[in-house]
């Protein structure tokens, strides 16, 4: 199959129907915006094992795996669904009027969420169905009441072509406005700065590259009227080793990073790549158990051809930074078109002034960072940028005794995990998957659970309105009966 | 009195011990943070006559308006106690593990929102107390849990050192970390920008002008790590006078905008500056009846001088553009140290092509647009910028039949009003201060009310966290007893 970039003129027609469209789709009851991401839902599964076959052989990921991803998708779909129902996230705060107020009377005022417009969503490369076409930036987009327009990623154009063409069948079924959901090409970087740089586009989603991200979030802030980008971008994931916990179980910890680390190559934002200990017998224990571990693993297809040319060209930059030495088959020469699990080595002294070894290299890579004591190891996460994620091994006991450690890392990271691993994230209402840049580009916002909606809406207040004027969220019987913040009491 | 700017060694020191202040404040319990901000009010009310005389000297705003600003921020830090008091605003998050769940085991996770860190706040001129030293963006900074640096404003340093006085007397009175506020002269742009450029600083807050806030904004986004800057910027705040009910009260509404337009010298950032109307007899005797009570208005001194020299000189570019009339006192020279209340027209196809038209003239000015009917009007809106706030006056029944022009106007601005004026910003949860570019930098957030707090914070997850390190916002037994999302379910 062909796929041929949109022209700079079909952009500016996408931008302008989807911007049409949003007229009448942000006026659509929730319920039957709620009816559109089911059937969504349905579709996908509809498409039964013609999507898992294209996904696994666009993506090299396998079966089990791509299952997994389609589950988590729908499921996705579904949790907006249930949300705009229930309807309270629009965070409806009603203060009336007291006319009778000195020395001015007090009007009628009422506030409520509402979407912001078209929103343009670059896909994720490494999540084909869950972070692409119709997957959490699209769905809570469409969920808040703005249209979408999605570059489908050119690593896998007949998955995003698939997925469209479910989201367009939905649309047709639950009687949803043309144009809500728009469906692009554009391998060139030209479509994708074309459609952040049109006037009409309010918001956009990006998965990806620190690279791609950055470089979205830059043409975004030098419009004429700047809008947000919300950008997952780079992060290394640091796992910090508390010295007692090695003591008594450091092959448990060895075998457990080494599977997330090595899961699906290693082609995950979430993957560990910076683990950080103090240098003693258990450390060296620990570390053995690693590299045996992770030596145990067979290198594998990475999802496409630029993804593993840069995992090798990173991974080789990384190992020969000065001090940083390859643990794991030192002998072995990088195969450029697959991902072989690697796990180097740096002293701390040398990691806190070479900045090239904080670079993601996205794929199985670890890099073990050994301090001297303490302090040295307070000094390495000081000097950390943001994270998704932060990791703490550590027994109860000495948990408690590093407080100063967790306060440290909690301000650099947006989800912080305790003896568990980074990878697997929970799809669920406490959820937070972005964090202090470089990580996202907006710390404030998370691009994964619920309260991902909240990136595509803003705050719409409505003085002395009639009642009949006002959305159904906002009047005084609350016909859809959603908890509102009523005169400074909460009430449902 | 000699102000002294900050030299750029002292704004790198003040940051630094900013940050580290912040370390401390940031795990303050809520109460002794909403004693702090209950302190403050104290502190400021017991400054006394000084505080009301000195305010006036360096502004020229009248006593009243100076005592009513003065309430407005006591009572804006009692607010933002009671809300961190209360608790619930942390939108916490609680999903418990679900260990035999298949294929994978749930992680316990939980979340809640952080303080961001040392936040730099820049005053307004306009609002000398409730939106300056200790005005809403410094209370709801601290509030959340950060740390402060304000840039005292140059028009206003005594008032700004009597209340920084008031600040240091509460922080010492309620035993609060030394350097969580502090105080800075800069009259300079360099203090200012190199503020914004430090590192260790999070977050900044800002109103004022256009291009102050803009250049800010892109101060903040050039940096190595962006920042979010909250600039509350830009706004003519734009009037629709629907035909119908300036047949019946053409001089009611007239008294009402010259009243709302000369407000203290037209020194708001809400005054409505864009009126529109479709022209008739009616409309003209609406203009006539503004012209005359805008007339009847006298001049008086405005904040500063760099204000009023910039008012005469933005009015006289306004009024020199084609097609535009002067109405009010069309013989009267303007007075460089004044504001002169001024009305001017210009017919709709002008303002169309003229982009000149639609910037702010800060003061007393205001420009009326008239239309040739109904669609011209809907074309005008349309081609309006992002504003503060928009005015729809009508009767129930031309309300009810000009949905569509509500609907467009309504992705034009942060509040909508009916049948009143855009002055007058209440202090309550349903406030919305803030708007689509270039009104603030950052639509999704208001400068006013309790929702202000949300700029100053990120969201922080927590997985598989022994209770003993959880904040107590998210430990089981909710010792805070505040409001939760506990496995879906609202509970408190």
């Amino acid at each position: 199959m062909k796929f041929i970039d949109s022209t700079l003129n079909e952009v500016d027609a996408s931008v302008k129907l989807s911007e049409k469209a949003f007229q009448g789709y942000k006026t659509i009851d929730a319920k039957k915006r709620a009816a559109f991401l089911r059937a969504i839902a349905d579709e996908i599964e509809a498409l039964g094992n013609e999507l898992v076959t294209t996904a696994m052989r666009e993506t090299n990921l396998p079966e089990g795996r791509i299952i997994g991803e389609r589950g988590r998708t729908t499921s996705q779909c579904r949790m907006y669904a249930n949300l705009i129902e229930e309807g309270s996230w629009v965070e409806a705060r009603i203060d009336t009027a007291l006319p009778d107020r000195l020395p001015l009377p007090k009007p009628d005022i009422r506030k409520m969420l509402v979407p912001l417009g078209p929103v343009v969503v670059f896909g994720a490369a490494n999540f084909p169905l869950a972070y692409s076409t119709a997957g959490g930036d699209t769905i809570s987009a469409l969920a808040a009441g703005c249209t979408v327009i999605v570059k489908a990623h050119p690593a896998h154009p007949e998955t995003s072509a698939l997925v469209a063409g479910a989201i367009e069948n939905a649309r047709i079924k639950e009687d949803i406005p043309a144009n809500v959901f728009i469906h692009l090409y554009g391998a060139d970087f030209q479509v994708g700065k074309a459609l952040v740089e049109h006037s009409l586009v309010k918001a956009v989603g990006f998965t990806g590259s620190f690279a791609g991200g950055k470089a979205l979030f830059d043409l975004a802030n030098k419009r004429p009227t700047p809008i947000p980008v919300f950008a997952e971008m780079s992060s290394i994931n640091p796992v910090v080793l508390l010295p007692n916990t090695l003591a008594s179980d450091a092959e448990n910890w060895a075998q457990k990073l080494a599977s997330s680390l090595t899961l699906n190559i290693g082609q995950f934002c979430t993957s560990p790549g910076l683990l950080i200990g103090i240098k003693d017998e258990h450390l060296d224990k620990f570390i053995a158990g690693l590299t045996k571990a992770i030596e145990d693993v067979l290198p594998g297809d990475m999802l496409h051809s630029g993804i593993s040319s840069n995992y090798s060209r990173k991974a080789a930059q990384t190992l020969s930074q000065p001090s940083v030495t390859k643990l794991s088959k030192p002998e072995q020469e990088l195969v450029s078109q697959q991902g072989t699990p690697i796990l180097a080595s740096v002293p701390a002294s040398e990691f806190l002034k070479n900045p090239r070894l904080e670079e993601e290299v996205f794929g199985p890579f670890a890099l073990m960072v050994e301090c001297r004591d303490k302090d040295q190891m307070v000094s390495v996460i000081d000097y950390l940028q943001g994270q998704l994620t932060a990791t703490l091994i550590g027994n109860a006991d000495e948990l408690i005794h590093n407080k100063d450690v967790i306060n440290l890392i909690s301000q650099k990271a947006g989800r912080l995990i305790v003896n568990g691993v980074p990878t697997g994230v929970e799809v669920c209402p406490s959820m937070n998957h972005g964090g202090p840049f470089p990580a996202s580009s907006d710390s404030r916002f998370t691009s994964v659970g619920i309260d991902a909606i909240k990136r595509f809406v803003r705050p719409l207040a409505f003085q002395n309105f009639p009642q009949s004027l006002l959305p159904k969220e906002l009047q005084d019987e609350n016909p859809l009966g959603i908890w509102r913040l009523f005169n400074n009491e909460w009430r449902k």
